[in-house]
């Protein structure tokens, strides 16, 4: 078909065959674009290549893709489809809470609160049963008891680890947060996959080696 | 526990414990590391609020969850699971390959050889039947025959127009694109679902009454 020539093929549904009102594609459609502001929600750490941050739809991409890359690691009780479900819609909430660092710990005790009205807000954008079922995803994951959900927080966290490593210390370094209070911090991996915590702490003492961040008895690193 | 108290519960793996070279770990890690160039690949359209380009993780990532929240439109045979495989990994190829703009005919016709040659490259990263697994997925996706990746596809092309309109005309907008092409173009959705199908041209009609865009007998949009 050239450019120009009338779509004749293309069978275009008349505008009164789609009811006028229909609230549950209106609901989607409005939950699809508040979605999208998780593309301007900062978190702390930078791109694989340590050229700027990166941000909350990018990482739920990343390390929803990490679930399928690493899924070899998780306990064979694990559906992952539960796995992928929690993780591109765990980070929602910040749209309206913001990013928490995991290493601030203020924030991080006001975190469940600011979370759980965003959770509230957003996921209540969405036909009534859709509304409850992502929500219970969100609470899963948040409750961190499943299988499922111990699996996907060792991702968060991985993706975090993964891609302050490869860019020579990210957010890590901004933050001059130790090798110790990073291993401290991400021990919880080991729940979701043995495996994938030794890979990790490999990764982070490879960082401290490298001299992308100090040991707790070494003196800063220069900003 | 205190911030400057040494982790004592936490189980740190000796080094020795995790195999000195274990390729498919690393292998998986190079592979991630490489998919966060993703991040780095721009498309046509923008964000719902026009701000800013949207890059190939955000879109990835915004495409994925639709397939959660639009699933009710998809025929009861399709297995979600492998819509979501599909989509977390159907642009990865853009690393080497660039994004292709639907409406540039002379791009659209050598994207099938650029592509092939990078999920050669980007996926042949993972170990051996790993990568057979995500270019099985790859390859369905580009086929667009099953079931799912029709479904797949609809979601991908219903992801432009959901911004588009948001955004004012966005991609559409900046290239000049009539209605009529427009829905010419994206016919295709209606093999996945004919219910997406009514809702993507209702937007695209949309656009035009609002004037975001204009029908092929209007002159040109002002830049």
């Amino acid at each position: 078909m050239s450019s120009q020539s009338q779509p004749s093929e293309v069978h275009l549904p008349e505008a009164a065959s789609v009811a006028a009102l229909d609230t549950e594609w209106a609901n989607r459609l409005q939950f699809l674009v508040e979605a999208d502001h998780a593309k301007q929600i900062l978190r702390q750490n930078f791109l694989a290549d340590g050229s700027r941050r990166e941000n909350d739809a990018e990482h739920s991409w990343h390390v929803t893709l990490m679930a399928l890359v690493l899924a070899p690691y998780a306990a064979p009780e694990v559906n992952l489809t539960r796995v992928l479900q929690m993780l591109l819609i765990h980070d929602i909430v910040e749209i309206d809470a913001g990013d928490t660092f995991l290493y601030d710990e203020a924030a991080m005790q006001t975190k469940t609160e600011r979370e759980l009205r965003a959770a509230e807000r957003i996921f209540g954008l969405l036909p009534a049963a859709q509304a409850q079922e992502f929500r219970a995803w969100w609470d899963e994951f948040e409750l961190g008891e499943t299988p499922e959900a111990s699996f996907a927080h060792s991702l968060d966290r991985m993706a975090s680890i993964v891609l302050n490593h490869a860019a020579g210390g990210g957010g890590w370094k901004v933050h001059d947060i130790a090798m110790e209070k990073i291993l401290e911090r991400n021990a919880p991996i080991e729940r979701g996959s043995k495996v994938l915590w030794e890979h990790a702490a490999n990764l982070v003492r490879d960082a401290q080696r490298q001299g992308f961040i100090r040991a707790q008895n070494e003196p800063p690193t220069a900003p």
